[in-house]
């Protein structure tokens, strides 16, 4: 296996330290920088004591600066920082003939004014935007082989277009009646202190939030329309439930005139059977998130509803695996040639 | 406030347990029978040390027969069992004239054919639960008033039933988009010593289950079908989330032809606006099941989508009390002729 | 029942809460004030959504000013103020003649290099702290009767305290052996929005902290050297758990010369059997948080172990009741001259 | 790496799990057989779903006889069987010229009388027993290299030992004054459907149990005997916490007269200073579950307390890894001569 050499800008949050957990063992990946604003000069062992005795706890980080990330020598570059931020490395890096891995929603959405309308804010970098992949390896693995900029999806996203793309590039269902429930744990929301992000807050308690109109419903819409080959829009409802990580989904649909139940587990079976990330529990299994947890799998499983002629999708992934860190590193599998499962089983 | 004599057939479980809690400090009730096969002999003390200490720690439970029931001099009988077994009391029971208080599933089906679907057996006793009232008191307290046999909700169903019916009534949605999906927690599932419900199974972890064709769907359509004036099938979708009480129930629909969101609110404010038990958030609150816990709130909010047209409800309640024993109790005023928030503030 | 009037000053904290659910439904007492510096002009209901539709969810919040409370007409103050703050109050007001309840640890410690040494700021109000009573109903019961000002207990010190003072009395203990571990809930740490304190954080962690040396050990060693007649000094380990609440306390202690585990059961039994709030679990009972929660219970159960000669105590209670508020308003039932558990069954 | 042919004996439970999970990745192990009385003709991910999609997946079940595991040609074997019945199959697989890891109860305890008092039945093989190396590595590595059967310790045992072992071997705390209070998940109660491990009944629930007088203080005295040369009584209270796996240990001790917190921290530097599982966290890091899940560390830190003259020792494990099957795998790694960390960093 041939080595390079990567970087991870911003690596203080959860995906970032996600981030440091997989390509830390990644026996392709050299780490050459790992920067922090506010972490810099402390060692990856002392930031997350839980990575202490192991091989890469004494890299340092070093500041956010585009400069020292070229110097590091890094080919390939992740980052793991709030959107807006983003953007601004990500543009001299890939002037710098670097290849970025972005975690941020910065380069996910292609048309500027649904950015505005679901950011509240311009789109930072229409070009770059535009000529990035959406690094959801399973639809787009032949276009991220070669990308220079990867927009690695969001963790509900990831949850919701996996069961849904193939079924709607096929025709199988009727867009209009795409009803999406998500249930996320709270590492979604990010090491932020906020009140209503405490134990407290959340233990013994669920709520949904962002109804009706969630940042994410912007990327869903935008590739669940790229499948379907007209504009897609969906009902998309998150969750807050007490669990560290996590996001379960449950979608309902009608199913396009005369497609049975089997031919929705035909069309999943063709799109994901030879896939090693996403496993088909079929028509009786039944997804949980506590066997994708600290895993790069999404499960999916499928029902079909005789009495109101509904589809049931069932999805369970990692959020900050599959749904985050992990799939960003599949992405960087299939950049350089290495079997895609390359630390991540 | 007059006195009346009750007791509890089957208080070994939670909601048996809830039930005590609730009707050993109701000032119109004195608890004359405790009822159970496996606790006779011991005190409310020693089987719920929680309640240790408390003024009705020292009650014991007696044998489960009928005749020490009937010979306690209660006039009101809470039956806590198993369906099936919860129809061997109440048919004597009624018949000897107490009024009774069934928080199984026996008498909620009307239809035997539906129940037979449902439950895998045939109705237990048809004329009985043909002549019981749904203790849904928000929507059939007048009849609730003067019943001998009232079958109480399950947890799920007033969760769903409570938003539902008023718009259902009002005609304002179109009964055939109603998708709902629940979140409970796992005190629904029963003090039963299952693998899937131990700590370790549960915690952690997120999951569907009886996808799509839960045993409460029976009673959901049953009602919704009854608010609507025509035969109502939807998709239920029950999940079990690491939480010891509450259920938190999201519902999608569409509006009936040029219904407003404005004519949804006006609707369940005109339904519920002088509800003591249902409190009613509007389109920006949102409920949360910590702040229902305990209580016997419903908490209702709804949302209006103008991207898809669809109306989200969303609601949330304990799944022990609004959802059981609580409203259970509830009942149990009205016919009383007490004020309905007795010992349930 | 004489009615009092009351106020709650810096009700916006979890014990504050649990005072205006505790004094909200106290049939002896008007709330005459509730004040918070930030929540000013806002009602208990839209404050604590847990409480809207119940009686007192109109109170509105007023400024947090010592002429505003007396102006209240208010005879009771209860102060859930951080420490330092408190004392601002409570000089004041009691200067007013008005009778203050303080659930801060201002008023704890009577010696002014004690409370420097673990406050690591001058005691604020050394004459007051000096005159105040310690707000503890099963020792303090006769001098809470008559106070001007009461200091109520810490939440550890109530669970540490109430095992071990009987025993030190009657000297069964060798004082320099006592050994406590205490285990508390997050709520325990106040609705402060830290990093340590977020949902992933705390969730499937435990962690020791303050070791050797927590601020509630000057309060702990203080009642504890009163109740032995010398000084004593004790470890004391707190950690904290994943739950809301409750407080789990193990104490070891080596008897005195001659002392058997029936003699600790004696005095145990002496002290307490007569008590509301104190439950004696024996020699084979055995506490659990969750049946003290939300309670003003304390569980006291004790083993002798034949093997060590050591007696082990095991104590459990609810941290923001009989560790907090529950126990302040014991107090205040004390000096009404109320039956002492008004509004705590 | 040379490879050797392993067999695990009872792999259903969680322990059972976790040693798939390790041995399942092992670059050195080839896993011929998996036995199960339950599962035997299931595969690997139709029992654990969590590791459907890993290269060990299709492994399947086969019944647990000993004939079949000689026939396997395993070399290594691993027990995860009820104590008693563990012993039933070591002995004739070490008869049959098998090394054998076990990690029940059955061979830890060398003295029958003492296996007699806390087991309640007579050492099941006494023989074995006396010549069976006891599993922690960091102690008995060099005769763990050669041993034919080791007994693998308990999960509190590790979390005890590991600390305390080199202060009493260099004879620097008072034996006697040995307090250990020990907090841990609940999967250390195993897979059992029984009722009070289930969700509702751990989860906001904290409680001591077994005091004082839990089965590991067999294992707990007897090495802490032969490190201190000579009998060692000590007080162990075990306690139930919610949360999945992780046990917190906290000890106090006197030191030996004379002996300074520097001193302490300087044993336990050169014990363990080249450990690679026993990370040191000095006098001011703390450990916290939190860290250690899901690794095979021990995290130590320790304190002196000047109030009290204690010595305050904290570890942290995972009791499913350190605390079982993890140091399973490591004892294996030093019986193979392969490096220790192999598949455990």
């Amino acid at each position: 296996m041939n080595h390079e050499k990567v970087a991870i800008v911003g690596a203080s949050g959860y995906s970032g330290e996600e981030l440091v957990r997989l390509l830390g063992r990644h026996p392709g990946v050299e780490l050459v920088a790992l920067t922090s604003r506010q972490l810099a000069g402390q060692t990856v062992g002392t930031v997350f004591p839980r990575f202490a005795g192991l091989p890469f706890a004494g890299l340092a980080f070093i500041a956010s600066e585009v400069g020292a990330i070229v110097a590091s020598g890094a080919r390939f570059v992740f980052l793991a920082l709030p959107h807006g931020v983003a953007a601004e490395f990500a543009q001299p890096l890939v002037a710098a003939g670097l290849r970025v891995i972005d975690l941020s929603a910065d380069f996910r959405i292609k048309d500027p004014a649904v950015y505005e309308e679901f950011y509240g804010a311009p789109l930072p970098a229409p070009e770059l935007a535009a000529s990035s992949v959406y690094g959801l390896p399973e639809i787009y693995r032949e276009r991220i082989r070669g990308a220079q900029l990867i927009a690695s999806p969001g963790c509900y996203p990831t949850s919701v277009i996996v069961p849904l793309h193939p079924l709607l590039k096929k025709r199988l269902l009727k867009p209009a009646s795409i009803v999406i429930n998500s249930l996320s744990g709270v590492s979604g929301a990010g090491r932020n202190a906020k009140t209503e992000l405490l134990y407290v807050e959340c233990n013994e308690s669920v709520r949904a939030y962002s109804v009706p109109k969630h940042r994410h419903l912007a990327e869903i819409e935008q590739e669940l329309s790229a499948a379907a080959g007209e504009r897609v829009t969906v009902t998309f409802l998150p969750h807050l439930i007490p669990v560290n990580r996590g996001i379960f989904t449950t979608i309902t649909a009608a199913p396009a005139e005369g497609v049975t139940g089997a031919e929705i587990g035909a069309a999943l079976t063709e799109a994901y059977g030879g896939e090693a990330f996403v496993r088909l529990l079929g028509e009786t299994g039944t997804p949980d998130t506590k066997n994708v947890t600290h895993t790069n799998f999404v499960d999916v499983a499928w029902r079909s509803d005789p009495r109101t002629g509904r589809i049931v999708l069932l999805s369970a992934e990692d959020n900050l695996v599959k749904g985050a860190s992990g799939q960003a590193v599949q992405s960087l599998n299939v950049m350089c040639g290495w079997p895609e499962t390359t630390a991540l089983l």
